[in-house]
């Protein structure tokens, strides 16, 4: 069967995890201490980063590498357009969240909160928390504009750019940092992912003195 | 003619006009102040980052979106294998180059030395200085392993992992942070790349105030 090495909450992870279920590939979850970087996980990805896909006999790293191999040899169902400028739109997109939204937003809000304290590297930066509270109102309303006149995210149909927007915001949902009444049309785009198969695994992530609030499990939040 | 918004040492602009040039695909040069987030500038990208491509009728955003668009449309010459392995290969390493680099070395040397300068922010931090320089060895140390045993980065052809990785270095190296000594197959593989006629616009670049090191335009360095 095939294995992740992933972490709970990180983006990037549940990117790939999305991936995988939409796939119907079944994968058995490893968690791993990255930041520990044992040799072991070193010499799997001498990167050092989560996810690590190990699958078709070959150990794959990097998420969207990842992703784009899974949609190149698993035909169904497709997650990336045919059309180049379509896919230019999706890939766009998932370097705006996996690049822009999580420097901005992920990286000062959940890393702050929770992975400082689950890697044993003290207490969130107020003012990064701070910048991060901010910056997510810009990005909410940059999907609004985008949710405002497309089915999701990069066009008609639901794609990879859908998955990292949802990792990341799924992420930050389980420590109540997005204010899903910003936007109907956004919080609309959140429920028709949310109920996805593919989410399940996601919705049952549990990290250890981190409970999310009650709506993250939610379907009708 | 298309278009593209660029700044001069840009590792991620320099990436797209290897691209450009291996396509021939001719190119008007529009250096942007993308750190003055113009109006005209953020319609035309609001993640108000360079490079920013204007062809085919559009305005493109994100540099690895932007390769592989001209690669999906402009077959030759081929900047990526066929192959699903191979290409997840040549993937995972412009993130290693433009993600894990670029956090670890660049940022560190590049954006200390002449962004922070250029942009108005004040001098270079020297933690981040010694930090970027201890950094580059590991990098390097990694390419002569791959190099090693490879022709190019990802195999044996030329793609875009090597256009990322020579994108990079050749930013690093016009303010002479690249110890070329440190490994004879790297330097090889360097100077192959840099005698492509594609690499001479990058040669030509001058930033006010930053003279590259003679060596910098040297293809016999």
């Amino acid at each position: 069967m095939a294995r992740l090495y992933h972490a709970p909450l990180s983006p990037f992870c549940r990117k790939v995890r999305l991936a995988l279920a939409e796939k119907r590939i079944e994968v058995q979850l490893i968690e791993e201490r990255y930041w520990e970087a044992s040799p072991d996980f070193l010499r799997r990805n001498p990167a050092a980063k989560v996810p690590v896909l190990q699958l078709d006999g070959r150990t794959m790293a990097e998420s969207s590498a990842i992703c784009e191999y899974l949609d190149e040899t698993r035909a169904d169902p497709p997650l990336m357009p045919k059309d180049p400028t379509q896919r230019l739109e999706v890939r766009r997109l998932v370097g705006w969240f996996d690049d822009k939204f999580h420097s901005e937003v992920t990286s000062k809000l959940l890393y702050e909160r929770v992975n400082k304290k689950v890697t044993g590297q003290g207490y969130p930066d107020s003012g990064n928390v701070k910048a991060g509270s901010k910056a997510i109102k810009y990005h909410l309303d940059y999907m609004h504009w985008l949710l405002d006149h497309r089915r999701w995210l990069a066009g008609d149909v639901m794609t990879l750019a859908d998955f990292a927007a949802a990792a990341h915001l799924s992420s930050l949902d389980y420590t109540s940092d997005v204010d899903w009444n910003r936007s109907a049309v956004v919080k609309d785009w959140y429920a028709k992912i949310k109920s996805r198969p593919a989410f399940r695994s996601i919705l049952a992530d549990q990290v250890p003195g981190f409970r999310p609030p009650p709506h993250y499990t939610d379907l009708d939040f």
